[in-house]
């Protein structure tokens, strides 16, 4: 029911989504044609609907063959350009691209052309006028005959058109044989139904449990055979409104969308959308408890001694000047909103909340693994092992490949000297920020305007993280493209290599990039500060900046909140959605404009569907994707003793974001090769490593930037009655104000006579001890103390985290019940098969006695066993094929 | 040539090893004649041997068929048991014992059969008079008739003897039919060159590259196809004597026992060993590590000031009484040899060998990942996943079931109830022993003997540790048999977990058991004693356990180095020896006083093969000998930073160990089950623990127990010049001797009346400050000192741990190379094969159109290709066995 709600539901919007104009009709038309018509489709073999295909140009002109994948060439006088597009029209097939991608000799002639494309390009481009760049066009022409001519011999069939000039489509089908024998190679395993026809003529291919026909069927009828396209486009919709009837949607979600995703987009994307889903799914009970601990930071803030007693205009404490001259003496009551502000995230909850965050984040993983090893059982993925690996298009020669092995550690050097630079450059960025803070706040002090001087601090602070964002968004940018080209000059050898590479480049500049400032203001700010009478003073004369007298948590929370939700609302929603269609308006533009004529000549008739889809983005792979989420996931984990309120606004996101993905993926891109995918790769270490450090820096945030261990130190040790009353004048130390380095005294102090002594926030010796000034014994209790809490609590939470790992196990266990039920199944399979095989050879072998009697007898048993033979492997070719389309 | 020598040594050590003396003779010469025939043997394709060999009984009467398998049953009037023993005597094939293991239905009433058994036999022997045994034992004969049935059914060939007395012999071979049936079913992979042959009967049996074959050739010829048993047997002592031609040692060892070992045994022992050769292998550079920090010790313990300053007679530091009344005042260059001697641990170079081990045990353990990964390629058992999970031998009843299910919970409730109990129980023996020290100490003081009370502290450590090890090595044993207990009363229902929950519940009490002595000195020993003038009294009037002079970590080292030297000279060499024999003994004596009189008339003719391996022990699992291991390696890295020659101990007992392990395998044990295993499991588990434990342990114990932050802290922070000079001075703090309290003052002290102060060793205000006795500024700030450090050091570790984990990858690169290629191979080999199999069926077709010219000439063609499949079939499995006989 749900499918069919949505279905309704995607009619409605389809048209929205549609983003070439010109060819919404036809289009539309045939998308919707397909669930309307497949009921009767599985019930006619679906020749109804594949005539009507036909017209749209999923099928060749024959109108029987589906195209699995088409290549594109730009095919001119002077520039060719062999570029193989995404856009496989037809319904999925599992095996269609890896049959290009595992034939060994036909890849690499391919590989070559291409190779050389690529180098030429540029050359050709320049100097365009020259005759040899005929024979260079004739030599290509050559190689593409000689590619199409490979992919022939690996038993594909081509379809294409002969335009002499402009974009030339390719149209490869890929045949029951080709399919089977691919298959065979790569052990995909099939369902149960098949197997006993298969496994006559097949070999290797396996048998699946009942349980997975038993658990596939339901969504077998309500699945269409042609337009899976447009299911999947069904899929952000559908899951959109489940959300508004949500108890249903952790049913939903595990069922319906993530197999269509995987049939349309593989196993890759597959995953991506499966682990988001998860990831999505796990915010939800971290926000519940994020806001139950700020609610209760709420609720106790009339409670709350220190807050009170600093907001108490009875207790007068007279603080030293926040900067030299120009700034007075004041009064910590005039800091009471911070107080209490910082109370909300300040609190014993906070404890608990890290400690729970960081056990969430370990039984994320757990349970990812789960669901991966799930999804993997029934994408019937359990059995891959290295299929991925895929040589890089980008295949050196002999000579090159030499060159660059000398090259090697002149590149590695540079890769380091060039990351080094960046991550200096991102301090530096940091720093002057810094630096920036420091000079403005001291540059307002000076204004004689009474209302600039009171809200220097919330200025400063505001326009300095919205710089710090600024920055890092302008930063990550650089770094994507940066660490993009520094993975290329290493030219790694697989796809694999080069995208963990890139990954992990990328990920450790954007994550410098992003944390850099909020490190800074968690662990290090308001720490160099000195102590009155003896500031620390950088670019000659100004004061290295404190944090406010709430503490810094609260300007760390300002901090990750604006960094956190202003780059997701920037970077992530409006660069996603804004750039690409920038960049294909570019595309489109630029494409009008170098062959204007020929389009007009060679499109009056209704465009194929390869033609729309070439007009589509290419496909540019997951990392960014992936990427956003990760930094998010940091956000969401390393700081959340400071603000418990991030996976909230994380969740708030991501909600977003699914579907943006999703409909980024329908619409705006080609239809990116299927890749299969045991696992989320680089990605599971990444996340897995952001756990981990997670478990020290919430540790070192509740014990050092956290008032939490210097109140209890306070309510256990030195409170006279176990209250926290008193606990504000013991933090603060005393200061003989005679004692201010001459010219640093307040200028203007009304009542600067009548102070003999000012309070800092500190532990130190009073003026009227032997070692004034020095760190006090209750300094080093505390300091004792907040280290002791970071051993502890970094211990239990890894031995939480381990428990948990060990009590969860990797393989779910219906999972695990279900392969081993599997494998008794096939052992009684194989017994009574072997035993009916021992028959049939008897049988064989009285038969050939009885040939020596009469000859013809035998004859007509053979014949009639042959066309049995060839029934059975007929009727499993229509079996799998009609199972194919169905499904 | 390794192998030859090796072989020599055997032949004159062959008769010490046995240990059925009555047969000597023709057991020895069988054995030796396998060797010295191998050669000829290989090339006459085996007939003399196999001749030879049915006299000594590896073969059924018929001298054709092997024996594969024995079952053993006693059968008498009274009393009855079927008891599957092990001893298949025949060469190793892979595929025996798991024929029985994975035939579901004939396993079962075998099951069924023992259980039965199981359950009635106490009944019998008791009721030994009673007329309903007879049926009974009736219905035992016939539920073996049916096991035996139901063995031939699943194809297996059973030759018995027919003595209606004693015991019975049923002797099993399994056929090339059955073998290749259940290795298809398991999908074990098969050489190359055999791959065609099999590929058209078979079907899924796979083909290894290359590279395997000439890898294993060097191999072939050296190893005779008979009496695997014997060179597996030569295996520890040409181990040994590689031991002492010791360059070639890692090169020999990777290659040739391992490789026997598994084919023997099978491939879970072959990994015991491996692992255990890995280990050993690991603990060298350690050792030599270990030995150099212990020589770094040596060396500057002359340049050491502390010690210096401690055993210039010049200084003065009257020290405060060691016990009340009876004890003086001492002067502390009194303590000069024991500060000297901890100088050899306590020295810088003990923090760098605790970095280095803990990234020692995590290379080891990545090492080990990757030796696993290439034995299980090397074995064939990438493809490997759930085999092993055998269903327990002890299968209840629907009904049982039920009630244990209801009774699962009060176990679970037990088994904690016991396990605490038993934690407990080694706690109070602990305490116990620091009791002993308290009482027996004092006890001394009195004394009036002046020998008696000088060596008061020698002679109580050593005594106290003694008892420790004593306790250690009783409750050892004891809780061995206690975790088994417990976990046969959970009934697990398959055999891992079993083995995994007993493992875990051996491992947490001996864990804890070993340990815990040892972890009272590292950090609790002295914490507790209080100050002069306020100690710590337990049991009225005795003072709590100070640390000597020297520090804690000098009696830590003491403890650690005779606990873990006798537990393993004891435990693992005098009861891993002596016991076994006892049993064998005890179990012939029994044998021998039950059935005198049967023995002599059965036994006259010379006793088969299976007699004699019945006389031997039956296999126990591997636990005992993991747990062994898993425990020493918990010595050499959770205490490393206090006894740095703790891995040099742990390699001169382990040269030793493999041999013993070895020797007991081959000639003390029954051939056990070959059990195939992809890794060794939960050991793995319980490593990567220890490993985890390891770090914070030496972290504690660097900065808790030895003296080396507050060295550091002196040097840098209190110290005038930079120098140790007055560290000593620093660490003590004064006592007024007229604050002692009434009645602990020392009675008979000479000097008296002289001293005003006596000092203690602690960081505390003295008596004329302010907060006298209080814990002073500088105790606040060692601490802080050494929680930093402890936190540095656990995450510096930690960091770089995960940093190798990550470097090194799991699966080595010549390997996954090997895997690639052997896929392209594999592509090839499938597309020349389809090619060949389409022009098969086209001729097939045309022939079929010929046939209708001429019945007779198809008769013709078909009666060869019937006849060439006969031989190819013929000749496959006459391959394949003589691969099986000759490797």
């Amino acid at each position: 029911k749900a499918a069919t709600s949505s279905r309704e539901y995607f009619l409605g919007c389809n048209s929205k989504y549609l983003t070439v104009p010109q060819n919404v009709p036809s289009l539309h038309s045939s998308r919707i044609s397909g669930p309307l018509e497949a009921p009767s489709c599985v019930d006619t073999n679906c020749s109804s609907v594949k005539a009507m295909d036909s017209m749209s140009g999923t099928h060749f002109r024959d109108s029987n063959r589906k195209v699995d994948y088409v290549l594109v060439y730009h095919y001119r006088k002077r520039f060719t350009q062999h570029q193989p597009g995404a856009g496989s029209l037809g319904p999925m097939h599992r095996a269609a691209s890896m049959t290009i991608a595992s034939n060994g000799e036909t890849k690499k002639s391919c590989l070559k052309l291409q190779r050389d494309n690529g180098q030429n390009a540029p050359q050709e481009a320049q100097v365009i006028e020259l005759d040899p760049l005929d024979t260079l066009e004739e030599e290509k022409r050559q190689q593409r005959e000689e590619y199409e001519c490979n992919l022939m011999a690996a038993g594909l069939e081509i379809e294409k058109d002969n335009k002499s000039q402009g974009l030339n489509f390719v149209r490869i089908h890929a045949t029951w044989q080709v399919l089977s024998r691919e298959a065979e190679l790569l052990k995909i395993k099939m369902p149960t139904k098949k197997m006993y026809k298969i496994k006559e003529e097949g070999g290797i291919l396996k048998k699946l449990s009942e349980i997975w026909c038993k658990l596939s069927e339901p969504l077998q009828p309500q699945v269409p055979q042609e337009d899976t396209k447009m299911k999947s486009l069904s899929y952000p919709f559908s899951r959109e409104k489940i959300y508004l009837e949500w108890a249903r949607y952790g049913v939903f979600y595990k069922f319906q969308p993530i197999d269509l995703i995987r049939k349309y987009f593989g196993e890759k994307i597959g995953l991506y959308f499966a682990w988001l889903g998860l990831y999505t799914e796990f915010l939800i009970p971290s926000s519940v408890v994020g806001i139950i601990v700020f609610l209760y930071g709420c609720i106790t803030i009339e409670s709350d001694i220190p807050s009170k007693e600093m907001c108490d205009q009875h207790n007068t404490f007279t603080m030293c000047p926040l900067c030299d001259k120009f700034c007075d003496y004041w009064n910590l009551s005039s800091a009471c909103s911070t107080a209490r502000a910082s109370h909300l995230f300040d609190n014993p909850a906070t404890v608990f909340f890290s400690i729970f965050m960081a056990l969430w984040a370990t039984m994320f993983l757990e349970q990812w693994k789960r669901l991966q090893m799930r999804l993997s059982y029934f994408w019937d993925l359990t059995g891959l092992d290295e299929e991925e690996v895929k040589f890089q298009v980008i295949e050196q020669t002999e000579h090159i490949i030499q060159c660059f092995c000398l090259k090697a550690s002149i590149v590695i050097k540079l890769t380091c000297m060039y990351i080094s630079l960046q991550i200096t450059l991102t301090f530096s960025a940091v720093f002057g920020v810094i630096v920036y803070r420091i000079t403005t706040s001291a540059a307002l002090s000076f204004s004689t305007n009474e209302t600039t001087r009171s809200n220097v601090r919330v200025t400063v602070t505001a326009t300095a993280v919205i710089i710090n964002l600024v920055v890092i968004l302008i930063l990550d940018e650089i770094y994507g493209a940066v660490a993009k080209w520094l993975t290329e000059i290493e030219v790694p050898k697989t796809e694999k290599t080069f995208e963990e590479r890139l990954i992990l480049k990328a990920f450790l500049l954007k994550f410098v990039n992003s944390y850099a400032p909020i490190f800074y203001v968690a662990f290090f700010k308001g720490r160099f500060v000195g102590r009155p009478g003896h500031y620390v003073y950088v670019f000659e004369g100004y004061r290295m900046e404190e944090c406010a007298p709430g503490g810094c948590l609260m300007e760390l929370c300002i901090q990750l909140s604006i960094i956190m939700l202003g780059k997701q609302l920037i970077q992530n929603n409006l660069f996603e959605i804004g750039i690409p269609k920038l960049k294909k308006l570019i595309r489109k533009m630029k494409d009008e404009r170098t062959e204007p004529k020929k389009m007009d000549t060679s499109q009056p008739k209704d465009p194929q569907q390869w033609d729309l889809d070439y007009t589509l983005e290419p496909f540019t792979g997951l990392t960014p994707e992936y990427m956003e989420m990760i930094i998010q996931f940091g956000f969401v984990t390393l700081f959340v003793a400071s603000f418990p309120l991030a996976p909230l606004f994380a969740l708030l996101n991501n909600i977003i974001e699914v579907r943006l993905d999703a409909k980024k993926f329908v619409t705006e891109l080609r239809r990116p090769d299927t890749v299969r995918a045991k696992d989320i790769g680089i990605w599971y270490n990444i996340l897995s490593g952001i756990g981990k450090l997670s478990v020290i820096i919430n540790a070192f945030v509740i014990a050092v930037t956290s008032d939490f261990i210097p109140r209890l130190m306070y309510q256990y040790t030195y409170s006279q009655n176990g209250s926290m009353h008193g606990f504000i004048n013991h933090t603060l130390s005393y200061f003989n104000v005679s004692h201010l380095k001459a010219g640093t005294q307040p200028e203007n102090s009304p009542f600067a006579q009548n102070i003999l002594f000012c309070r800092f926030k500190d532990y130190r010796e009073p003026p009227w001890s032997q070692n004034q000034y020095e760190f006090s014994k209750q300094y080093w209790a505390v300091l004792s103390a907040r280290l002791a809490f970071v051993i502890l609590f970094q211990n239990l939470v890894m031995f939480l985290s381990i428990l948990v790992d060990w009590m969860i196990p990797d393989i779910p266990k219906d999972i695990s019940e279900q392969i081993k039920k599997e494998k008794s199944v096939l052992v009684d399979f194989f017994l009574k098969e072997e035993h009916e095989k021992l028959k049939l050879v008897e049988s064989f072998i009285t038969h050939d006695k009885r040939k020596h009697k009469s000859g013809a007898e035998d004859q007509r048993i053979r014949a009639a066993s042959l066309s049995q033979f060839n029934q059975s492997q007929k009727g499993s070719i229509a079996s799998f094929s009609s199972q194919h389309t169905v499904v």
